[in-house]
């Protein structure tokens, strides 16, 4: 077999440059038409392959598919058969859309009903979220937090080297690209004020995020290994994390953060997989003190994919305001995972784990305006003028992310959501 | 319409003295048997009654209710439907077991169909929770923690009579009663250590909860008001969130408990409805200082339930090791809702939302081990001499509760488990 991740390989679809979908990406994907209603597919340059039809006629014979697998709205059920058969599913759909094959490719009538513009369809959650957790792995931003919000000279707090830090986040709040988010009540008692009051958030930001999304479970009980948490992770795709910095700070102690976060998350609707990020692996930092023996693990386990963050005002142009990597991780998703279980909490099918915000080393790379800021001290310059200590009612936030090595780019898309003003 | 809450209604089903299950409570319920598979069930005395069977007989026409709706490993569906369809149904079911109708009292074969004696069945999750969360609303608890932990001077911390304060849980790991749980394992680090390390928790305990279930959406960015509330929320069940004490204090800064609660919560598996605890409703605790507007309400809002939790050693026998009583919640299940998605969080069908831990004003009346023992400085003690600071491999934790009036007892059965020892 061809290695689907083979920087020469070319699709007889049409790629465009600077794409996110090439054949070496393949990500999953639930997308919805008029006529066809919800179904999954895979993304190819700017359209998306219809796998319900590849299913139904033939073309994916031999896999082991059950019937109806992809005729869903939802990606669960396929994401439940495990990381091999996706694999098996991704190399048959790279094997259909190389250049060198002409199944699908001299099949004018097949080609027209399985490959669609994605500007014609709406892309939908690709699972329901079955369980969200948040962690907190940046050391970056840990510590810029630390240091604006408790003491600057002792930022990170004594646990934060020894534990994957992480909570537990509202599923039911996580939606795809696209759906606008109205401005968030809550509770805020300023420094100065003795009583809180009730309104809009005054401090509304967004954090740079990515989650993988788990494909396998455990069972309540067992540990899954550093080593064995791959198996369980099925792919990744961008997250932005809602925040309402004047509800938190109020609201946090002693539990953690709630109506804060859980009025909306934002997801890219592509899961990449875990295979076509392989050849993106690099090392993560050193770990120093040494971690306990069951989050060591061996390998590279992190992954250099590129972010960015664009705010677009109302009536302005589109404004690049962070540039950070995935790769500065302190603690990685295998760490993150073998953590999770390790006190045997069941892990399930479609659950979703967010990293916690990515800041990079310097000012300009980090995941969120808190940060970017700094708290509201140094407003954010954008063009024409505007400025930004937090985020504006008609303000505009994409994340995007990809990869890049050996000429091949592949990416994430965009999760994109405008605020709109609260009721 | 004969009220089904009415003192006076007997059963032609036979009902023990002190059963949790007469005619004037008939709670929700999915039980399996080997020859019918798991489906939903009404208990009565000492018997289920099989919702499936009447529903396929027509005993339950007219109800509007879609074919197959009871057939199911889970209440969700017919939840979904609303408290005004489960009201007409538990009005019917009442008015089948009424000892002066005739219908399935007379019918000797499809009585015989459709009762099961409980020793025959299992009892399984009602529903699968979408979504769980915990709140922090028992002013003693909160008090008694903030004694030990904090300032005993200033126990309670400065934003918690203006919020109910909650946090997001595991929703995977919620278990029903008779499932035995694993002694779990996290990172501790003792105060006189200098860094942490892994292994069982020494300071397992229990916290005696009760749990809310919703039946009803508000959508992405609707408020629900604390009037509205009651149409959301289907009936109550015992919840026992265990807690690994040692692994809290280390992990909980900055964002809340998270290991130490996620390898398991218990509950018991009869969803009392809330047309059920109609009759005891009491009021709550003066609120001051006054709480902001949108958590305000009018009438009685808290429940004169009262808890019991047992704690029996694996050679012993079963001590009452505290009485507490649903009624001293500072905030009730109306506020707690209403804040919840006072930010637009959208609320969904099977949601669970438990009280946090139920604490009395005396010593014998709180509810958890870490309170019970005062941090492991007053050991409990147990009958022939045995003491416990915390949870030990072998013992069994049972959570009862009942409501009582004009000589109903209506009860919740119980939630019990056995801690195994760690691997």
């Amino acid at each position: 077999m061809i290695n689907p991740n083979n920087p020469s390989l070319k699709s007889w679809v049409e790629v465009p440059e600077e794409s996110d979908f090439p054949i070496q990406n393949l990500p999953f994907g639930v997308f919805k038409t008029d006529y066809l209603g919800a179904a999954a597919g895979v993304a190819i340059g700017a359209h998306v392959l219809d796998l319900t039809y590849l299913h139904e006629n033939g073309f994916l014979d031999g896999l082991g598919l059950p019937a109806g697998i992809f005729n869903q709205a939802c990606l669960t059920s396929f994401i439940g058969l495990g990381r091999a058969t996706a694999t098996k599913v991704r190399n048959r759909v790279s094997e259909l859309l190389r250049n060198d094959n002409d199944e699908l490719r001299d099949n004018i009538a097949a080609r027209e009903l399985a490959l669609i513009p994605q500007e014609e369809v709406e892309m939908l959650m690709p699972i329901k979220v079955a369980n969200y957790t948040d962690f907190y792995s940046s050391m970056e931003h840990a510590t810029n937090v630390g240091k604006m919000f408790r003491d600057p000279e002792n930022a990170l707090l004594p646990n934060w080297k020894h534990i994957p830090v992480g909570y537990h986040g509202r599923a039911s709040s996580i939606m795809p690209s696209g759906v606008n988010i109205k401005r968030p009540k809550g509770q805020i008692k300023t420094p100065e004020a003795s009583e809180p009051t009730f309104g809009p958030t005054k401090r509304l930001d967004f954090e740079l995020e990515m989650a993988f999304i788990t494909c396998k479970e455990n069972g309540l009980g067992n540990a899954i290994s550093t080593e064995e948490a791959e198996d369980y992770i099925f792919g990744f795709v961008l997250f932005n994390d809602w925040s309402a910095r004047d509800v938190q700070v109020w609201e946090y102690v002693p539990l953690g953060p709630f109506m804060a976060k859980n009025f909306a998350s934002s997801v890219s609707p592509w899961i990449v997989t875990m295979d076509a990020l392989e050849p993106f692996r690099v090392s993560g930092p050193k770990q120093e003190p040494a971690v306990l023996p069951y989050l060591e693990y061996s390998g590279d386990k992190n992954f250099d994919i590129e972010l960015e963050v664009y705010l677009q005002p109302s009536s302005g142009e589109n404004n690049l305001i962070s540039k950070s990597n995935f790769k500065y991780m302190y603690w990685n998703v295998n760490q993150q995972l073998a953590h999770h279980a390790a006190n045997g909490c069941n892990i399930q099918v479609a659950d979703m784990y967010a990293s916690g915000t990515i800041s990079g080393p310097t000012e300009d790379s980090y995941g969120s305006m808190l940060e970017l800021a700094w708290k509201g001290t140094k407003p954010l310059r954008l063009k024409y003028g505007a400025e930004r200590k937090f985020i504006q009612d008609g303000d505009t936030v994409t994340l995007k992310g990809h990869a890049k090595k050996d000429n091949v780019r592949i990416g994430f898309g965009e999760v994109r959501a405008t605020i709109l003003p609260s009721d």
